[in-house]
């Protein structure tokens, strides 16, 4: 067998996958029991396929609880994709999009949905450099709106919706990409949620939308066919080739998140992972967040340094100690810890004493 | 290690892969050497994916010889997703494009061009149910055409354009999926190349395109960003996170083309497993070849038997003997026996055995 020297991946995505998961796809690579072939190389048509595909989507059907009125798909392109996606089939002739900016990947969506059609910007953190989420009584939201979209955490900020907003008739609309499955999600409470799969539940290359079903209605016909909602939800997600390896790497990935205990206990790891680095970065005024207090992420843990010379020292011992990609966005600069749902707790604690011991030599 | 057993595997895409590839990707799943990390997990901004995205583009490019003013880019959606991104990108305001209609997935291209504006038809081959590729003199090419689009291979019809079409002064744009890198490939002739990957160049999830760099002036900034080659080529393929894990195998298939004697040399041997399986056709009249004989594809061998009932049995025996998915598509019926460059001779040889044993059996 292979080394598996693996170090601590910090990474903001790609990111760490759970090391079973990895194991099990190790095991099977080359010939999947009982069928003789690669994942990679079955045929999308083929009962073995369809198998995976449904039993994925079965188990992120009970995982999140999701309603029977919402459709599970998988498809590619990221969230990069859904940004245009969303527009195109959604933002129906006549009416507007309002969007809550909260960040460098909300700005993203916003400029794409500009050019597909009239967009309000609800509210915006900007002057705050970011670094917190709009409250209730900040947004501005438009009676009509064909949706309202929102960023659920902000990657690059460090920031999270701790409360979903109250919008009204519209549907939500949530980039979930670096929260998705990190705790319970109330999808009845949303019109359309997407996730580039890179953080929290797979490998790169596919993308989760649930949708309701009413929405659906909105796709037409003069859209392309790889953008239109409800072809593929009309196909199963196989109106096409998907990423066929993806999607079975993701199905292992939930059927991980089950065996944990599902959302509510992969949430209390969260949160204890991320209180316990919370707690170094406010311990003695040395590191300093990035993020308001009450936005905290748990995803993606920012701090910065008293100078940058330390943070670039902080990043060059940090990663000679197997403490990997902690280096900042260069939006905000710093640290930046990412602590998806697969990054192992003793990684954490890792960090915490690196933190200490870097404190203690550099303080 | 895991059990290796594996069967003969003709399934028309996704398709069989090199064992050697599998086989270093089973290795490393886990932990990359000297990286600590599976390949699924590292950065798409890190030194190691990025070494690893340009060491595959330079070996496609040392392969095919590409010519320098052609750019390798690496994208998502499949061959679907580039039948909107072409005529997005190339149809030029008040031009057309000529389409040549040569099967199903020719058709498919045209209705999704004809969405993003006017399309000619320049040659169809429907009225002889694609059992052919048109001669040049039947082309009706339009001058000024934006592109002329052609389907380099039909999978489903089994048939192949044997040498390029004289267009003129257009770009020529081609669908080569199925048939990409299974021989020589005169890049120079062509304005923009895709291919679904899940063929001959790795697993789905990722799609090839080739483009002659004067071609990107053509796309507009109102185009949706994940749609736009440009954006796409000034990046390098990274705007966004792309497939990690797809070019990581493209990238071992193409090294693995590369020692089998680059594209000279497979193209002798996929000529060579062809020739077996159309002699065994041709032979005694039992079997029927369902191409015209000077459009047979090599990649993809389409027959009949005598009867429906006997087509049925074959399927059924032949798959019992470990020869799999050799069912022909419903629109041609019958058998397809797809032998992209990793289907190995054996398997080819295997199958000629089992149709004369079937024939002796049957005839």
């Amino acid at each position: 067998m292979p080394t598996t020297t693996r170090i601590y991946n910090f990474s903001a995505g790609p990111a760490v996958l759970p090391l079973p998961v990895l194991e099990e796809a190790q095991r099977h690579l080359v010939s999947l029991p009982g069928v003789g072939m690669s994942v990679m190389e079955i045929s999308h048509r083929s009962k073995t396929f369809e198998d995976l595909l449904n039993t994925a989507i079965e188990d992120i059907r009970a995982l999140a609880d999701v309603p029977a009125n919402y459709r599970i798909l998988m498809l590619q392109g990221g969230a990069t994709l859904q940004f245009s996606m969303v527009p195109m089939n959604l933002l129906t002739p006549g009416a507007s999009a309002d969007y809550i900016d909260t960040g460098s990947w909300a700005d993203k969506a916003i400029k794409e949905a500009k050019k597909v059609g009239p967009v309000n910007i609800a509210a915006t953190t900007k002057t705050d450099g970011y670094t917190r989420i709009p409250r209730q009584e900040e947004l501005r939201l438009t009676p009509g709106a064909a949706y309202v979209h929102i960023t659920t955490n902000n990657t690059i900020e460090g920031t999270e919706w701790k409360t979903l907003p109250e919008v009204g008739e519209a549907p939500l609309v949530a980039d979930t990409s670096s929260d998705m499955f990190s705790g319970p999600i109330d999808v009845g409470r949303f019109g359309l949620i997407y996730a580039g799969a890179q953080k929290n539940l797979g490998p790169s290359g596919v993308t989760l939308v649930i949708i309701r079903e009413d929405l659906l209605a909105r796709s037409v016909d003069s859209l392309p066919v790889m953008l239109n909602y409800r072809v593929h939800a009309e196909n199963n997600s196989l109106y096409n080739t998907p990423n066929t390896f993806g999607i079975y790497i993701l199905g292992l990935t939930v059927k991980w998140l089950r065996s944990l205990g599902g959302l509510p206990a992969i949430a209390r790891i969260n949160q204890r992972k991320a209180a316990k680095l919370y707690a170094e970065i406010d311990r003695t005024g040395f590191y300093r967040g990035t993020a308001q207090k009450e936005s905290r992420s748990l995803m993606n843990v920012t701090f910065r340094l008293p100078s940058e010379e330390l943070e670039k020292l902080f990043v060059k011992e940090s990663t000679a100690a197997g403490l990997d990609g902690l280096k900042g966005h260069r939006a905000v600069g710093g640290m930046r810890a990412s602590i998806y749902n697969a990054f192992p707790e003793d990684g954490v604690d890792a960090l915490v004493e690196f933190m200490r011991e870097f404190e203690r030599r550099h303080g």
